[in-house]
């Protein structure tokens, strides 16, 4: 593996959450393999969780990590070939890749979707302009259309708490009031798409996912019948894919709530807006696994630094 | 002591400025106790000293400090109970103090008051929260209505300069245009009612601080018969108590001078407006100790952290 | 030397570039000597290269990095001498530079001109400011007239690629849409005079640098002629320096083509804007040292920071 750009890049799922297990059983154990080595942690958007445990995950292995907030410390950065620069762009991700690659081993990179220009965010220019022009490996923190570290952290947390062999997994889409990214569902369905899990997908009309990336999961209109004999709500809103970006539906109905829950446990990626996505009383009570899921974001990414350090 | 929120967790003030003062002497000399543990700062308002010298002291017990601006790195948190989250807050206190505890071995918080609500600033909403949902030791960096980091430095630099063996202490306040808070001055006082001193407050009319915190401490409303005698003089402008958070009072022969202060030490927290709260002559010159408080502030927040480290 | 803050602080630029390959050959061989060692990066501008090779640098000498955004983390710095400060500034530059001077061991600072006002930049106010008030050595990251890190990164970058005993090398203005700082162009100017090359510059009429910097070398107003027989042409865009901080001349036929350039070797500073200071045939061709050049910045800062750390 030469960059971890998206769950495509995990070659044994099985294998890959046995190891991540492992790390986070003594996660000092491979200190010094990062040492020297310095992680560039380039933020084109807002994070907490990613921001945090991948320094985390860095400082486990012995790693320096160095933050930046790309547009808050830096400048505008150009992505267009052939551009005239002479707007309001000042360094071109040609120059802006090849040169952190100079200062750091490996580059994570968030940039989310514009969620107005369909074809630019299906492009995935920034995470694949890095891929192209740095020259060291580059992590995918988020971006336009994935959010493979979440996957990953997903498919680890699922494998804990199973209490059947093959449990059942429902993504459901839940309301919120603004437009948010398709790039942690996708990456979530990609990742189950790899384990050995029911996996069945619940949203209403005119939010299905991308089909090239749901394939031929079963996918419910209503919410109720997605949910019986669920072992795993993994619950997210996301805008509209069809009617590109927007926001179409915000049907409190589609809440998640303890009744609707039973006895499945409730999943999220965070943040979450309480009371609207979930009620509380899901969140407040054992049925929620949203901080183990946080707890495993800083090992699924020692898992993914530690796979690029190995091979440098 | 599980947390450090306020002068009121100082068990024994006389031997932490002992213990305070032996780890200046030897800044390095615990430097393992905090090796692979990190220190969240999060940051809700500006700070420079603050930021500097929490880290420096995290550094020197081979922690690995983690910055964060909430506002700028992150986005808004909400506080309330039972909230539907539909504004502009994205993610609940709940699950973000409960997020940064699988990062960070203790999560250090600056936190301002708004200055306009005074039972929620009393409330001390932000630092509180933490505490609840938090799972690790909590320090507070500022908070609503109390900076014991500074009130324990305050208290070390007293007993470093002090000359005679009850030394007479006046906090005064000083004028200034802005509304500012009370939580420096409202830490000092609780930290001189530990410490062997004579201590009295300066302010003038309508300008008492929170009497439940003042006690039984003498006010003068006049500054000159207020700095009679006085060894230190400790200086800070505060915003009205009584009429909440209101700037009443500019009046400039509120200012301390070289004049006024005769033999005394001039003490500040900083930053400090020179020649509105102070005069030119008193910061340039030996009188003022506000470097060596700066200096102290590492050895506060060191104390403070390990305690905190031998206590996980 | 005491503080590094203008290419005049380099004794013998010949056995500094020396130095500083040694260094490149083997970057950690230094660890030992910035241990428990703090560098302060106050940025009161934006900074992508500085920001990164700075902290790496200091990394590899063993040093702990602590960076600030001054605008964004802290306030207002006051530099004026006597302000009434009862304005937008909260915090004076002799409390700022001696509190930071506690916490760091060496303080590296960011302050660009104003371009308005050419008293003030030629001041250098705020660097100076912190060589008078702090008690650590200061770097300077860019000032108002100087960039020394980038002239003594270019020397490094030159010597390493001459194919001759005495290159001819010129500085070339390119047209830019902003007015943009001289302190790059200065630093050049003065690394070359340092070192056995052909020294010449081009620029439009209207745009000489600062005659007191460029003393009796040779200024062609026509590119052509200039670049005759180069083999450097290191590129630059500045506003006009006699009819102060205006942009004057945008001329397109400036602008760096390969066709001009010939055998010549590229170099700039960066960040370049693309297709308006220089065309993508030089820049995607190894007519190209830019990436060289930003992976001296390292070796540069590295040898700055090694001299100070060995003289205090």
């Amino acid at each position: 593996m030469k960059h971890y750009t998206s769950i495509h890049d995990i070659d044994n799922i099985d294998t890959w959450i046995e190891e991540a297990k492992s790390l986070k059983s003594n996660p000092l154990k491979h200190k010094e393999l990062g040492r020297n080595k310095t992680l560039g942690l380039l933020f084109f958007n807002s994070s907490l969780r990613t921001r945090l445990s991948t320094q985390k995950a860095a400082l486990n292995l012995g790693m320096d990590p160095i933050v930046m907030n790309v547009s808050g410390d830096a400048w505008g950065i150009e992505f267009g070939d052939g551009t005239v620069m002479d707007g309001n762009t000042a360094e071109h991700i040609k120059e802006a890749a090849a040169v952190v690659s100079q200062y750091c081993d490996i580059i994570a990179v968030r940039a989310f979707p514009t969620l107005t220009d369909k074809a630019k965010d299906e492009s995935e220019q920034v995470l694949k302009s890095f891929i192209e022009f740095a020259s060291v490996p580059t992590v995918n923190m988020e971006s336009a259309t994935g959010h493979p570290l979440q996957g990953l952290t997903d498919a680890i947390t699922i494998s804990e708490h199973a209490k059947v062999a093959r449990p059942r997994v429902v993504l459901s889409w839940a309301p919120h009031v603004k437009a948010l990214p398709h790039a942690v569902a996708n990456s979530f369905v990609q990742a189950m798409h790899k384990m050995d899990v029911e996996f069945v997908i619940a949203n209403p009309e005119g939010y299905n996912l991308n089909p090239q990336i749901t394939g031929d999961t079963v996918v419910y209109h209503n919410q109720e019948e997605a949910f019986k004999d669920a072992d795993f709500v993994y619950t997210k809103n996301w805008s509209s894919f069809e009617d590109y970006g927007k926001v179409k539906n915000t049907d409190p109905n589609w809440m998640i709530t303890k009744e609707k829950l039973g006895n499945a446990k409730f999943m999220h990626c965070l943040p979450v807006r309480r009371n609207l996505v979930v009620e509380d009383a899901v969140l407040d009570t054992d049925s929620s696994l949203v901080i183990q899921q946080a707890n495993n974001r800083t090992f699924a990414a020692q898992l993914v630094l530690k796979k690029l350090l190995e091979n440098l």
